[in-house]
C-alpha cells in the first residue's frame, strides 16, 4: 500500500500583500520508502488555518517562515499505510504536520491516534484538535471569564470563536460574537447560543457592538485585529483581559497607514488597567489532557457545537485558504485530500 | 495656630498640546475652621508627578478630571495645625491629597502619620510613597523579574525608575536604566548601581540600547511611552513583561500622526507571547504595608539609594511641573511650601 510519490504544494513565492494563486505552485515528487520509526500516511484532511498565512513571510514570528519551494506547512489528519513503528499498524488514524500534501512520511514517536468511534476524525484538526485548544487556553489561562461578565469574540463561527463564546457561557458569562454576513450570525446566535451576534460587515458595526455590550467588556478574545479591534477598544471595561492569539485582519499588510493608533491603545491600557496577552496554545501543552477530556464530553453529549467547511481535492487548497483570509469560510476550514 | 485664607494653585485653562504657565493661576482663597472628624494642615512638601498631566485635560482617564478653576490635585506632607480627631495632635506630619495649596482641611481618618525619626518626611512622597509603592508593585505582581533576566526601565534618575531597577538587582535580575544627558547617567550608573545605563539623546540610542542587552529584555517597565517603546519592543524576549505605570511622552499630545504602529505593536505581542499590563498602585494596596517595610528597611540600611529634587514655593509649582514633562527634574520632584 505504501507509495513512491506524492503531490504537494509549495510556497512559489512571498505574497507582496494579498496572498495570490502565482504564490503557490502544485507539483508532484518522490517519496522514499519510510525509515525506521516513521509511518507513510496518506493524508485524509488537511487543515488550513490562519496562522499559515504568516509563515508564508520572510519574517520570523513564534515559527521560521516556510522556505521558498518547499511544502506549504499544516497538520493533517492521515491513514497507516506503511510503518516502521511497532506502535502503529497500517490502518490507524492519526494527527501529524504532513504540510500540504497527498502523502508524507512522519517520525511515529508522539503522534496521537484518533478513534473514528469516539468522534469523527475531522474534529482531530478543529473543536478537538489546535483551534479548540487554542480556544480552551487562551480563556484558561488569559481570558478567565467570570460568571456575569461579558466576552467578546470575533469570527465566531469558525473554529476558534465558536468554542471561545460556548466554553465562556458555561462559565456563566455573557458571550457575544463577531462575524460577516446573516447567514453566520444567525448561525452564532441560533445553533450556537451565543447571547447576541453583531455583524462587522454593517456600517454601524461599532454602534451596534456598544448596545450589544452594555455592561463592558470583561474580556476581548482577540483573533482578528484591525477594525473590529478599533470597535472593541472603547468598550473594555476596568482589568479587562485580552488574549492576542491571532491578528487575520492584519496579515495581508497594508496597515501601517493613517493615524498611530498605538498611543491612544497604550493610554486605554494604562487607564484601564488592561491585559494584552499574546499566546500560542503550545506554551499549555501540559494541560492537552484537560482539554481533550472536559471539551470531548461536551461536543460528545451535544452541549458544544461545531461547524466545518470541507473543501475538496488538494488543487483547491490556495483558493480555499485565500477565500478564509477573506472570511469566505463558513466554519472549521478543511480539504479532504482522499 | 489654625487660619483663615490659604494660596492655591488652580487649573485655569485646559493645555493645548504642551503646559503653559497661562493654564495655571494662583490665588488666595478662604479656608474655614475645620469641621468634626477633620484636621487643618500646614503644606510642607507638595509632591508633583506626571500623572497630574492627565487630570489636566478633560478626557476621563482613571480618575475624573480636574475642574477648571479648581485647585490642582496633588499628595503633599503637611504639619497639623488644628485638629478635630481625637487621634491627630498639632504638630502631627501627615500624608494628604490635599492639592497644590498652602494649607488644607482634610479628613483626617485614616491618614497615614510620618515619623520624621524613621526617615527624612519627603520620603513619604517618593521612595517610600506613592512613586515607590508603584514600582515595588507594578514589579513584584506583574514584571516578576528573575534572576539572570534583564529589565530595562527609562526615566531611571527618577524616583519610579531608581526603585525599579534597584528592587530588581535585588530580585538578581540586570539593570539597564535610561535617562537623559550625562550627569543622570553617571548618575544611575554609579550611584544607584544599575548594571548599565543608555543616554535616549543619544542619536544612537536603539543600537546602543540593543548593545546594552546582549540577552534581549524579559521586564521592560514602561513609564515613558514614545520613542523609548519603539527601541525597546525588538529587544523584547519571548514571554516578557511589560508593566504600564505611566506614558509621559504621549502626554502632550502630538503623537498620532502617522505611521500607525499598532499593528506591528501587536504582531510582537503575538508572535513572542508578550504580556502588556496597564496598573494603577492602588490595586495592590493591601500590600502597602509589604512595601513600606522591605523598602523602608533597605532605605534605611543604604541597600537602596534615592535623590530629591526641591523646588522652592509653592509659586514655582508650575514651572516645575512643566520642567519635569521635560525632563529638567534630577530625582523625586518637590515643592518646599513651607
Amino acid at each position: 500500500m505504501s507509495v513512491s510519490s506524492c503531490t504537494q504544494i509549495v510556497l512559489a513565492a512571498r505574497p507582496q500583500g494579498a496572498v495570490r494563486a502565482s504564490d503557490f505552485r502544485i507539483e508532484t515528487t518522490a517519496l522514499p520508502a519510510p525509515a525506521d520509526g516513521e509511518i507513510q500516511l496518506q493524508v485524509r484532511y488537511l487543515s488550513l488555518d490562519p496562522y499559515m498565512r504568516g509563515r508564508m513571510d520572510e519574517r520570523k514570528s513564534y515559527a521560521p517562515p516556510v522556505a521558498l519551494g518547499s511544502p506549504m506547512e499544516g497538520e493533517s489528519v492521515g491513514q497507516v499505510i506503511a510503518s516502521r513503528h511497532p506502535d502503529y499498524a497500517v490502518g490507524d488514524i492519526v494527527l501529524a504536520r504532513t504540510g500540504w500534501r497527498s502523502h508524507a512520511n512522519v517520525p511515529a514517536h508522539g503522534k496521537r491516534k484518533l478513534d473514528p468511534a469516539l468522534a469523527p476524525i475531522t474534529t482531530g484538526l478543529g473543536v478537538l484538535g489546535m483551534p479548540g485548544f487554542t480556544a480552551y487556553s487562551g480563556l484558561r489561562f488569559i481570558g478567565q471569564p467570570k460568571a456575569g461578565e461579558t466576552l467578546v469574540v470575533a469570527a465566531a463561527s469558525g473554529p476558534v470563536g465558536s468554542l471561545v463564546g460556548q466554553l465562556a457561557q458555561i462559565q456563566g458569562a455573557r458571550a457575544i460574537g463577531i462575524a460577516g454576513g446573516p447567514d453566520k450570525c444567525a448561525y452564532v446566535k441560533d445553533e450556537l447560543g451565543f447571547d447576541a451576534v453583531v455583524d462587522h460587515r454593517d456600517p454601524d458595526f461599532p454602534a451596534r457592538l456598544a448596545r450589544a455590550c452594555p455592561d463592558g467588556v470583561d474580556v476581548y478574545f482577540e483573533n482578528v485585529g484591525g477594525a473590529v479591534w478599533q470597535a472593541v477598544l472603547p468598550l473594555l471595561n476596568k482589568y479587562a483581559r485580552v488574549p492576542v492569539c491571532g491578528l487575520i485582519a492584519d496579515y495581508d499588510g497594508a496597515v501601517s497607514d493613517g493615524p498611530n493608533r498605538l498611543p491612544a491603545t497604550m493610554r486605554e491600557v494604562l487607564s484601564r488597567s488592561l491585559t494584552l496577552r499574546g499566546f500560542i496554545n503550545t506554551e499549555f501543552a501540559e494541560h492537552y489532557p484537560d482539554f481533550l477530556r472536559e471539551v470531548g464530553q461536551a461536543v460528545a453529549s451535544g452541549r458544544i457545537r461545531y461547524r466545518e467547511d470541507i473543501v475538496d481535492g488538494l488543487e483547491n487548497a490556495p483558493r480555499a485558504f485565500m477565500g478564509m483570509l477573506k472570511g469566505a469560510n463558513f466554519g472549521k476550514l478543511l480539504v479532504r485530500v482522499s
